[in-house]
């Protein structure tokens, strides 16, 4: 049974409270929870890690080669700021997909760029919550 | 029953011929049919369309308005240089989702600016054909 | 009695329809209403095009060599994409207002930037549907 | 009945003298006769300022508070290089029409630039003087 | 026999009459003739298509797959924002030509970027009507 | 007893009444008035001017050499396009500090370049009124 | 009673010992036994929180969220490289007041770009030890 | 005997006393009295103006029209801020030598950006006092 | 009988021996062997100039003054460094064709920009030793 | 026996194992190895230190100084981002040599920016292993 | 006797028959002899040295050292892309100033940038054969 | 035994003499013979190169195809201008060390651009003379 990471950048521990209008009102609890929901319907085993460290994500991210087959990813803050977070994707060599809740193109200039996304499989952008669940059906069809 | 206009743009037509090291090798047909299948598992109404030239996909989007409840759509070409077709968008007001199926991330630089996806409600970039079928779940998500 | 095109570009047959809070409510119709009165007014026949397709305004533009002595030009979105248009006036020869409903200086970024106005007689900016009737005056002022 | 204030920045003084080729041979005086008979045509009262200082015209605008309905003005040089007249526009909050002589379009790059377009009504471009005829006739519209 | 198509770009349908200090005194047919005659000396057939339309373009290079060898192309205005068309060349792998009459370098700043040119054979720009008759011999050089 | 010059920029002079949702409320002679008494509590002597002419400016600082012992100055928007009171300052030697009553960063990108910050002792922005008393403070704290 | 979390950025840990030529020679103890005596005659209660770690700033930032009413930042080096900082304050929604040691605007240009500025009540540069004793003032100012 | 206007811009009133590391320790009125001599001896009837006002500066260039032959300028400050002040030059039609002090190439970034250089006869930079009299020796030359 | 001079910059010594893949495998003598068949069908005189000196290269244009009537180039690496050979064209007014043997806009960014395009009478690039000889047809063409 | 702080940043445990045909395939243990040995022949004490923690470098760096007569850093992808590691460097006083195991110079553009590199005593590129035995030897030589 | 170099670069050999609209009628051999007159008026021995070679300028500068007390340089087109003779100029640590025939500033903006003005005493611009004149006069002025 | 040959680029001629502060007391003979007793020891032979014609160092670069096994290379100025040089690498294929005596990075902004960077196998900046040493001791490890 394959097995994915899911790993959540800076300041979404405080997802459900942080700017409504722009993140949605579930946290992090709930969204974890209807992916393992869909994890479970299409056979993937999921394991959750959040962290306000870049140096921390770097670790999980080191740490997932040979434990897990692909990473779901939404790098928040670090995706404009962290060639860390790249290169440790770069060195894991492991398939991930980078999402992210509001539309990133909307907003202020600097969050259009992103360290991650050309080395991504793909990027999933603006669906709220719904980024999450659409990137583990992403995984589970490279996966196969 | 919810009704969904997917509109392809310009060299889709060749999709499965064309640079298959990109784009992969099913052809437009092919992911219209399972387009029409997921549609149905999600209750959605599905129309499709083509086209090479921006004028005909612009008036694709204007008339879209009153008979469809969302757009789903791969602009390919124009997505980097139609204006035209943003404002086609802001004047029908449907939701609309872009989809790509390379990841545009990581080819030519001015395939990394979109005249759409600031106004689009989301976009989902590199998964091949299956950019599609999460795109449509994606509205299926938001139009309940 | 000298004539007048009046070209509309992409969108602007949703006038009246389209972002009223930008544009105004006034549909395009009406605006050729008024543009007709004040036409016989100063002496002018006019005549009306309206496309949302980059080639047809071209040839439009082209095939006024010899039958018109003016253009009238909202040229929308392919203000700040076609350098077509821009060839077709440097062609046709014919001298041009370029006429804006909408303040473009207060938008978008890609809004300030045209292809047009350089070779345009003048341009005129922001009055909403007077934005046409001014131009119409500037053209029988310079036809004079 | 309606108050305008029309101002003309620096140089305008020499109007007529200075490089014909680029703003024709009409002096200021002879304009702002063509303005007052307009102005009296279109039912609106008519004040002119002329000054070459930057303080002068900033301190004509800020006491056009509650004596005028709207300003006209062709800020010249310094529609390329005030903060400060902007500034006073915005402390007015006046409706202001902004005009040029000459296409600035087609001119040096750095007249491209302006400090006043985006809070302007509207701005009218390249008719040599009637420029500020069109800009006195879209003042009498919106008042309206 | 090999087959080559000669494709021509928006507004050189005028040529000989639009701006003959830029780009000649020589009419579109007469071009041509001279390109039919050399062509016949050459050992090539071809065939000649022209548009002012974007889409209609990209449908003829797209069509030319497995009809034609190579293309021989003035792109003309669409040099300059056209990525569908280079697309349309991608996914066509028809090796091309990309010729202009005038210099391109010598004219407005915006004429220098070419969608075209990196993924052209080659590219010959300022010899007027010869630039054509060159472009067809280096045809007829690599399809050798 | 050291002595301050207090100097507004142009607009200063309508404080209370300009945009006061960015401004505030409080008129120049009232935050005059509160500087007066910070002063006297402090142990300064103020002597206040206002101009709305950037050569006034120039004047008033260049005058202030030998008279005062600091200067405190809001250039409102000769901050961002005068070259000559920065020269003024550097003639003069003075040690001066910038104030801004709004937060400059979150306006017009181009209020966002000062002429005057990298030779100021430092500079204090957005606390309205309080960014003048806050100035005067830190005068007092570096002349003792 | 209000309550201020005083946050101190990299390096900050050394001030006295670093660059004093620039810092100036006050470790950052005396600053906040300053900042201390300041805060009992304001009427605030004060906690102090110093970290290297950009992640520690983060979570400082969010913990402070229902904990205290204001928070007065020396970001230091992360002024102008997090996004995460910056995000924290977003979703913490603490007003906040940014200082600077160092006139920022006089050293290397990238120290001119601040992710914090334009979401601070206010920013205080350039007066050494007293930037934190004015920052601390403004906080006390805003939150009466 | 051809008469030549003297025109000093900002803070050079104070030369001699301002930044003498820079400038020099001559004033104003020892530079004008070699200059008077160096007139004399080269057949000159000199007049000079100083002003820190951009609009005196821009009135002082005007009304040198039909009096003056040419001007020599010092525009200091001005020189990278006033388009007025080319303005008044391109309207006067007088010829101009441009002059500077200091060596500006070696300064600040925009002490390189000019609006005066392109339209000036010549420029000369960095000889000190002798700049002036270089530059009252080039227009002997070409009013010759 | 016309001469025509061919000129070969830097490196052009080694080729056939360098970087076959982007070069071809013809050595310079060999492409002047052809260029030379082709001159006597052409009926022009040719003469050859190879350096890998940027000076030799400018003597060689200017004294190609009156000794011939045109100028094949191949500038290589010069082309985008040398602003001495340009002002040798200028100088020398010869026209003179720049040709390419790889297709320069493929490469790196820096050799897209050319000091000689924007003066030559037209450009020929990517066609590997054709480019010559399409460049001695071309100046054949205009030289009649 | 002076002492060497040898800092490796995030990803450098991995060394080995990452991207071998960038990296190498020597890992961080082998690398220290020949580190310690080439010490002993040069008279250098060393110490190693490896972090993915931004903040636990600028910790380390912090630490060095009075522990340390030198710094031997491979900054991997915090060369890049960090402004911190900057600053200790800039407190420590320490002299450092950056080294980096691939060439920089020819990747991604992001990585051709060092916020390092202008404070080291100097910067060793492209090596493999052998840039941080050369950068050891530099330190010898300037730390006698 | 103070000894001046009189250094000019590339194709100002040519100087008389190049461009005379550009850069005068006047040969270098007749500025030089004004030169010499110029120099034994003003009590400077002169020695005068043209090349199209930027090491043989190079070398120039370097032997003027202990040779000249100064060197009057008309770069031409190394001014824009040589950093060569920047370097050559800082070996030799000569004074030097700049002078160009033509107004640069009013040509090519390429023609604006130079790698020599920041280390020139001063430079002297637009005076076609005088610019050598004044310059002369510069260097004995500060000579002295 | 390997050979490597030397190539020194313009003005290192007067090491030793030129800018101690930023290059160093040793000339260039100085280096050669402790690079030549360092060749001995790693067991390399090598030969000298010195010229400041960038014809000349193209060439030596050229020449050593085939009697070189590698270049050490400090190509001074014009590692900032020289594409041909970056070419004749590129032609040759050796491999080649780049360094410099001084630390580019941390002087004129222009230094930082390399046309040879990334094309060298490693770059090594900033340790004075020692900077060839080790450049090439790199060389004897890679040849290995």
């Amino acid at each position: 049974m394959p097995r994915v990471l899911v790993v959540n950048g800076p300041n979404l521990n405080l997802l459900g409270e942080r700017e409504p209008g722009i993140y949605g009102d579930q946290g992090l609890e709930a969204i974890n929870r209807s992916l393992s929901a869909l994890g479970r319907e299409l056979g993937l085993e999921l394991e959750f890690f959040q962290s306000n460290h870049e140096g921390a994500m770097v670790e999980a991210v080191q740490q997932a080669r040979g434990q897990f087959d692909a990473v779901l990813i939404n790098p928040a803050a670090y995706t404009h700021t962290s060639v860390a977070l790249r290169d440790a994707f770069l060195a894991s060599k492991l398939p991930f997909v980078e999402v992210h809740l509001s539309n990133v193109h909307a907003r202020e200039a600097f969050r259009r760029q992103s360290f991650l996304s050309d080395v991504a499989r793909g990027v999933i952008t603006g669906f709220g919550p719904d980024s999450y669940l659409l990137g583990l059906r992403a995984i589970a069809s490279f996966l196969r």
